[in-house]
């Protein structure tokens, strides 16, 4: 368990005058208590009470380290985890159930009436995670640095006309060598018209010349994760893929400018979004300009309209705005920043410059 | 959309008088509309009622197919996406929700009172996925098929003494020349005293004279997953290895022996409970027999005392009992069954008898 970690929750909690609550996010218990644990369907739950120790309630089948921090009550498959988990709950008083917690365990908790009422309590831990510690920080540093090293050799491969299917599992290979410790998430690769989608998933298209090729890519290393996009073009860009390039470039130049600790994160967005729509290519852009990252590619946080929260040293976020005309190509240009006292660290150092790969 | 699988979902409803629900779990969606959408952290929910077609509310950063057979409700990543499906949702009257679905979506529901109550409505799905059709029996089978040989493959690696994370890293090597579509879970390949816990992440460990070997394999190929575990022994096993091996092996035929239609689940586990009790290893065998697979490599349904279901014909479910030695080593034996009309077809081939690797 890392006290400073959880003392920084249960102050929370009582600042917002909670006394008790659900963790039971994998990323989030890693925080706390420096242990991956994954239940897959199976209950797990870490209780945390302002005047008792924590407590996890675990399936029998799981192995959990023996000094992790709490008390633990164990159960089966054959118990009913949410009803052992109620008794140890104040029926009178609000409990703060974890965001990600599968529904079934609260419907079980509601049909039980095992607290006064129910309250999404997750902002309570995301809030601490946001603002990333020394080590955390260090260790963000070291996973994007790998993933730059990894961009510049799946570049090369580009030459030799893969699939998007065999670059992505060339990129399995490349972290594998580079030491990272796995991908971060399944990698974005789209060629042509497959890079105005959002989130396509790599076929067994083969680069043409002309195709805008989309490579958003990230890997873990000692659990903190990478996450970076570049665009560029196999042989040729089209003066219009030119244009829009030069305008995604420099929104994301303007969003990241304006990083530094009391700027909203909605301001970041608005900066790449304001530069986008000003080119007459508003449309294109359909996603927020960034998220939050660490233990989770996507943390808790959004770079958006919608979040008015103001950045604060140590917490660390993609910028990454896009413009996308559907059936021709897209443009995605990604970076992590890391908000310093008084601007920010771009972790990602790959060259951005249009580039044409021969 | 499958129609005829809709039709089933539906008449599921009216069966238990619920008129609306939340579908949102990606295999429970592939299931019904054919394609695999994966929202990540944002909301996606197919919403059913009695009397209006089936509607998707989805991010616009999504694409799904045109012909999906749904009408769609698109939203952003600035919109209140649950507050947009409570609009369609019928406040008076309960709302069935997914056993899955994030916490924070059901709370928002919650907060905004959009239904008379909440209930856990997964069964009308799960029920339906539990039977497999034709078309799914039959890639039940060919998954099945090369996880076998996969299996077969696997173990002429061992004389060359990988560690557990080598052979993992061979494995997702061997499925690909196989033509499978990717592994169905992370392998389980526990050497020694890790073959004594039950859900083992494989580690730096080298194999030595007398390990036990647990190998928990299995592969998806066209969307459906297979899963065998067999244990074989590096050079040597004890006299107690053996004597709980064939204790194991033995459970899991007397459990094998007893599927055919009208069994109950919970028979299927007393059969290899009771024969590892006798033997004296019954606190050696600490999870369920085995749990229903198809989309998911543990679909819903559980093969244990607390499942008092019957089996029906195209049922699909995992035979695996173990004994675990803790610190020392496990035991487990697993194969795939199908229900037959008079029993069942045992699934995976691949041979069961002790097996010392030289």
């Amino acid at each position: 368990m890392h006290r400073h970690r959880l003392d920084s929750v249960l102050h929370r909690m009582a600042e917002a005058d909670l006394s008790q609550m659900v963790v039971a996010d994998p990323a989030a218990l890693f925080y706390l208590t420096g242990t991956w644990m994954r239940p897959g369907e199976r209950m797990l739950a870490l209780l945390l009470t302002r005047t008792r120790p924590p407590t996890l309630f675990v399936n029998a089948l799981f192995v959990i380290p023996i000094d992790l921090g709490a008390d633990t009550v164990w159960f089966t498959d054959t118990d009913d985890g949410a009803a052992i988990l109620a008794r140890y709950v104040d029926p009178t008083r609000p409990l703060g159930i974890d965001k990600n917690w599968p529904a079934r365990f609260l419907l079980r908790l509601m049909e039980l009436s095992a607290a006064s009422r129910f309250v999404n309590a997750s902002a309570l831990v995301d809030g601490a995670r946001m603002h990333k510690d020394e080590q955390e920080r260090a260790a963000m540093r070291v996973a994007s640095a790998l993933n730059d090293q990894a961009m510049g050799r799946l570049l090369t491969r580009l030459p030799d006309r893969p699939s998007e299917q065999q670059l992505a599992r060339a990129l399995a290979g490349i972290y594998d060598d580079l030491g990272a410790d796995g991908v971060a998430f399944d990698p974005i690769i789209a060629y042509g018209p497959n890079a105005a989608e959002g989130h396509h998933v790599p076929c067994d298209r083969r680069l043409s010349e002309g195709d805008a090729v989309v490579l958003d890519i990230g890997c873990t290393k000692d659990s903190y994760c990478s996450d970076m996009t570049r665009t560029v073009f196999y042989r040729r860009a089209s003066a219009e893929a030119r244009t829009v390039y030069g305008i995604v470039l420099e929104a994301q130049a303007k969003a990241i400018a304006r990083v530094r600790p009391g700027v909203r994160f909605c301001d970041i967005d608005a900066a790449a979004r304001e530069h986008i729509e000003a080119a007459g290519y508003g449309r294109g852009f359909t996603h927020r300009t960034g998220h939050a990252i660490g233990l989770e590619v996507h943390d808790p946080g959004d770079v958006s309209a919608a979040n008015r929260d103001r950045l604060q040293p140590g917490m660390v976020f993609s910028v990454e705005p896009s413009i996308k005309i559907p059936g021709a190509f897209g443009v995605r240009i990604e970076d992590l920043v890391l908000v310093t006292d008084d601007g920010c660290d771009v972790l990602n150092r790959h060259d951005k410059r249009l580039t044409i790969v021969e």
